[in-house]
């Protein structure tokens, strides 16, 4: 089994890398699928399944502790949350050849050894990316795009602190670091397919 | 012209990426030719050009400067090292396509928007490659390995931070960080190959 996970910073184009680069080697792509299972299987809207892998599932859980000291109904729905993420994950990932966007599926599936992927790019040219690419009516200010970024990402590193040592976005914890500033996505997967290619044969050689 | 930097950690293999990929895309390869250029231009040996660009030629000065409190001949050495390097550097980036590794060479060009990329691996790793590569009568036990490789990096990356404000190393300072643990290096030089190739497409498109 090939499994690639990429974490991206907000507006760097990971998404885009992830449905490419499946398409480009054959593997399944996961994303938005994950957080409908999630939602199905924990019984809650997907809307909200959302919200709290946003905000982190696991900032979720230690904010409600935090703000009502006591167990509260709000907490089953983290922890279910939380536990259908784990599961979900692992199961996608048994299925066969793929890739996970986020969901912190690279510390998940640490022991299944994917290629980790991370995904970044100059603040500028995320909110230009963003900016770019808002629906109507969800438009939001340069300044207000780059608040929203940092928040996300925030987030998303504080998050990931919970799952594993190495700070979220540190080179040490990735196979590859790729800087998207500037670049037009479409151009570099041809380039990361070959890398997956010749990093799965390697890394098949050394567990015989 | 196309310029490729390669900035490193020590053990990582860095040097072997800067060679594999000179001859995949037959660009020229500088590296050793430096430090022997440096050495005539500034008129001192080749080994002590060699010493003092592996304690970094900043430090040198700094340290020189803050041993003595006076203007040594010593001092004239090491700015005219620097002064070399920076030259040197930038007359064979002039010549043509090219790699080059280390020699601050990602900051002294930075007019000349090279592809910057940053060979990293986990310190076991390097530990063993340096191990494995040490000529006879070099050998250093494992403890020595690593803490050579300690010193060397804390030189390089203090001596980057008076060219530069972004950390060596943070890799929002490179296009791409690649991950050379475990990897058999040759088996990624196509894939590095094809992303600069697209990465320079792209580079030249926004120029126009």
């Amino acid at each position: 089994m090939r499994i690639i996970t990429i974490n991206r910073e907000f507006g760097s184009g990971g998404r885009e890398v992830g449905k490419r680069l499946a398409d480009a080697l054959g593997f399944a792509y996961f994303d938005t699928e994950i957080v409908e299972a999630i939602a199905e299987r924990s019984k809650v809207d997907p809307e909200y399944v959302h919200e709290v892998l946003e905000r982190g599932v696991f900032n979720d859980i230690s904010l409600t502790f935090a703000h009502s000291f006591t167990y509260a109904p709000h907490h089953h729905k983290s922890f279910a949350i939380m536990e259908s993420q784990n599961e979900i994950v692992k199961e996608l990932a048994a299925q066969g050849d793929c890739i996970i966007v986020g969901k912190n599926a690279d510390t998940i599936l640490k022991k299944e050894k994917p290629l980790k992927l991370f995904i970044h790019a100059d603040m500028e040219y995320k909110i230009k990316r963003c900016m770019a690419r808002a629906e109507e009516g969800e438009q939001l200010t340069e300044k207000q795009t780059k608040r929203k970024i940092k928040q996300i990402e925030r987030a998303r590193a504080s998050d990931h602190s919970y799952y594993s040592e190495i700070r979220w976005g540190d080179k040490r914890g990735y196979d590859l670091c790729i800087n998207t500033t500037g670049l037009e996505i479409k151009s570099v997967i041809p380039a990361i397919a070959e890398f997956a290619k010749a990093w799965f044969e390697k890394s098949h050689e050394t567990e015989e």
